[in-house]
């Protein structure tokens, strides 16, 4: 993990949760990222050049203005990774699911991924142009979507329990996103992975979770470290295993 | 196929294609449902009882409304067969994917069948209870989900050249409501199934399609005649194959 050197990052919904503990522990690392996009206020100093964007995910024109800013920010460079983390749940049962809360869940978890890496993808692309390293990698460009093992289909049977039924057609339409993006950005170098963070002590996942953010982000920054051609377009956990569909 | 009996069917968007095409086929069955309900005019005068309802399936009170008048003319039966079969598509690509083309379909393939089964529900579990037919069927209650291949993430490499990101994203997301809908209406009995009725010749499939509109529905019925248990919570295709999530 220690020559996992990223130049730059962004991760989005960086205000709390997964989002602020991933900012933390880039800026933690014994070489920390040159360039940081957070979508939070700068969590510890500046030890890391933390560069604060603040665009609404699902508006196109707020997002366009911050790859503008980052665009600036880089001086020339690409960007290196870009993780869609902003998400929201809802609870929705089969029975209570109304069209309002179905639309605004999609907006924020698909559209919003949608339109960001829309943004940013000549940035992605640059990065990929201007490295020598071959394959690919995180410090070489790539897309993460943060998922969820509750968009996956065929294991929906064995979490069922959780009552999340938007939530979980928007995870699915983000599988199905990162897959299209894996396809259309795979010429263009850029790596497209799908990444469930596990049930996670947050506001999002509740007090019932199973795992620390800290233990969940550690899990994810050794992913990333790893991830390669073989994990492009496929859904993989924290701890680097693969899920179905 | 000639003991396929269905008493009463339900076809969302069937004022062309591939919905007017079933209610065709269920009319000149030998033996065809007692109620049909068709969101298009009597395509061929009333062999059997064909009855138009119109609703919006975007706008909840419309379906409402809808399910009222179809729970009047069943005249306390229930209603045995449900297709969600109204869809909607729209060209679009990685790049040229927006929030309101991302919005509006999502609303017309994922939003409206919630609804559509929400509303008619307690008229589908009605139908469960009535019958005295064991296991799953179509003729007992079902609730069949007009899916296609393009929502399935794993087939996605194989299919990627038709460009319809915002469709794709809607099936997958359809394909897991229709898991939904298979684990929470299995203890009351209703059969839930994704369709994929294959790449046919209608104003949604375009003309270079592989099959005519009669090919694609010929075998839906056949499938229909044929569901049962274990075809609960998948995706089939109109040959009866199933296929991966």
């Amino acid at each position: 993990m220690a020559g996992f050197h990223v130049h730059s990052v962004l991760v989005t919904g960086s205000n709390r949760g997964i989002g602020l503990e991933l900012i933390k522990h880039f800026i933690g690392k014994p070489n920390p990222p040159e360039v940081i996009f957070a979508t939070c206020r700068d969590p510890e100093g500046t030890r890391a050049q933390t560069h604060v964007l603040s665009p609404d995910t699902t508006d196109p024109g707020s997002i366009k203005a911050a790859a503008k800013k980052a665009e600036a920010h880089l001086g020339g460079s690409g960007l290196n990774l870009l993780i869609n983390n902003a998400g929201i749940v809802s609870p929705s049962t089969l029975e209570s699911a109304t069209s309002e809360d179905m639309l605004s869940v999609y907006n924020t978890n698909v559209v919003g991924p949608l339109l960001v890496t829309q943004a940013f993808l000549h940035l992605l692309k640059k990065a990929a142009q201007g490295s020598n390293q071959k394959g690919m990698s995180c410090s070489k460009a790539a897309n993460v979507n943060i998922s969820s093992v509750l968009g996956s289909t065929e294991k929906t049977p064995e979490t069922f329990f959780v009552p999340v039924v938007s939530y979980r057609c928007s995870k699915a339409a983000l599988n199905m996103l990162t897959k299209c993006q894996s396809m259309g950005y795979k010429d263009a170098g850029i790596l497209c992975t799908a990444l469930h963070p596990g049930w996670v002590k947050t506001e999002l996942g509740s007090d019932e979770a199973d795992l620390t953010v800290d233990e969940s982000v550690s899990g994810i920054m050794k992913v990333l470290c790893n991830l390669s051609e073989e994990h492009h377009g496929i859904l993989v956990t924290w701890e680097g295993n693969t899920l179905p569909w």
